[in-house]
């Protein structure tokens, strides 16, 4: 990268490898974009994760994705050939639950626009809820007919969170809880896309489903996941060790990952199988802007599967 | 309302209504919030509209309302005991189509997120489109095979207009065709909610639609919708003699119908039966950024229904 003096991004190579381990204890993984890409693991992330714990450094995986508890995780992981514990497991399905029992001290039912995953980890921290599940329109519904949508009496926050069953409904009932200004609106991501699909495809994130309802609702979200500092506070709340200034932040995205790990004072390293590209960095370092140029990480490597070869002196 | 100097906002009364009316020749009406609310006409709006024809006065009936075609509002307008013709009706689904037709000279398909309506009003330009219907998403699927996601390859272009019917995977088709930068990415309009159901409970509109696809497809839409001018250019098209400055836009919001008739130099009339309120005025006129003072309309009266009352005296 050219470096114009205010921000650099340097390549990972032989010559600086053992000066970057020597640098770290702790190495947060995000896992769509850096381990895998859909159901595809990234040729070398396996082999990756085993090189780092051999070498005495901790793993632990961050994600914005919130369709999987950490159960559902750990199954996933091991079905492409991860060796992982649950503890090492921070999703946004998880951390949304957390924060609603803890920071929020939340009582009542959440309508919980989200899959399974977000069920599983609500009802493990004994969190009523609402809303997963089917909620489709019909051919010839009149609209109209929902200003007298029904509510439940008990519902008292929304949040919202990777849906693919999402509706026109789910979106109205959301909004019409959160016409309750007291009530927390809390998103898990806003991330707008899913990592990688095949060119002339894109597959919506949870950004999207925040966006709509955003919009009925004329309200902002608290947004859960990265960027912000809750995932890696929950990290520290379980993992007291972790020390920031020996710890990276890997990931694909400039915006969550890399941001994440600016926020909290993280090495930063990004690699190139997700959503940002070098030209991405590159823009951001010659931006006049301040915000802009802290977009930019310390390291990038091409791959995250590459990193053993690069400890191995393969 | 306070004045500041900068804008003002005066009630129509007695005392100004036949200098208002010697100042005019053509009256845009907005529908929803203005005419009716929901399925239920505005009282007195019926009287109203017959009191500015008998008074020589044309209106003409510009809505952001993409659900219907002209032929489908005729109808609407008919039922609920309005005395209108086909030619009056200037909605989006009619001016969407005009713009595919003659401003993008379209040629291919359309994908088309929207509703019966525009199917016809696309139908009636001869434009080819697919989309409208349903697409729903089965309880169980996994998103990542929809990097493989069906697409037309004779579609050449993208509209996002209401559809109570939008699913995940109709937004997945929209941003995968708008990959292509060469594709037009239009939308009806912005609005973000329907006007006034009951209290607690918020109907989305086109605008979350939008939201979620422009988000997905990191593009941002041409609007076809109020306050586009476009809206007005296709009015003056049909009625050449239409002079702006004889004539006044009537509406409930003001960052769609008054932010229009501000465009487009128009006298303009807020009425409170719908979106915006005199408080939303009174904080634009306070503002200090000129573009919300630009917010601002000439005249305010509660309701459309009560001008009737007004011109004759009663």
């Amino acid at each position: 990268m050219a470096a114009n003096g205010a921000a650099k991004c340097k390549q990972l190579t032989s010559a600086n490898i053992e000066q970057f381990l020597d640098s770290i204890d702790s190495v947060l993984i995000d896992c769509d974009g850096v381990l895998w890409n859909a159901n595809n693991p990234i040729e070398g992330a396996i082999e990756t994760i085993q090189t780092l714990r051999e070498r005495g450094k901790q793993p632990i995986f961050v994600t914005n994705n919130s369709t999987k508890s950490r159960r559902q995780y750990v199954e996933k992981f091991q079905r492409l050939g991860f060796s992982v514990s649950e503890e090492e497991i921070f999703g946004t399905a998880y951390v949304a639950a957390l924060y609603f029992k803890h920071k929020l001290k939340f009582e009542g039912k959440v309508y919980l626009i989200g899959g399974s995953g977000l069920a599983e980890e609500f009802a493990l921290q004994e969190i009523p809820f609402i809303g997963p599940g089917c909620d489709h329109v019909v051919e010839g519904e009149d609209v109209h007919d929902w200003s007298n949508i029904e509510l439940d009496s008990e519902v008292r926050g929304v949040l919202v969170g990777f849906d693919p069953l999402i509706t026109f409904r789910k979106v109205c009932r959301a909004a019409s809880y959160l016409s309750n200004p007291s009530f927390p609106y809390i998103a898990t991501n806003l991330d707008g896309r899913l990592p990688m699909p095949n060119k002339g495809r894109v597959i919506p994130g949870t950004g999207c489903l925040v966006e709509a309802v955003t919009k009925a609702a004329a309200r902002q979200p608290t947004v859960v996941g990265k960027p912000n500092k809750l995932m890696f506070e929950c990290v520290k709340e379980k993992f007291p060790t972790v020390d920031p200034e020996r710890t990276v932040m890997v990931g694909d995205r400039l915006d969550t990952d890399i941001l994440l790990g600016k926020n909290c004072n993280l090495k930063t390293l990004m690699v190139l199988t997700g959503i940002s590209s070098l030209e991405d960095v590159e823009r951001n370092q010659q931006s006049s802007s301040e915000s802009m140029q802290t977009l930019v990480p310390d390291f990038y490597i091409p791959s995250f599967g590459q990193l053993h070869k690069l400890i191995n002196k393969q």
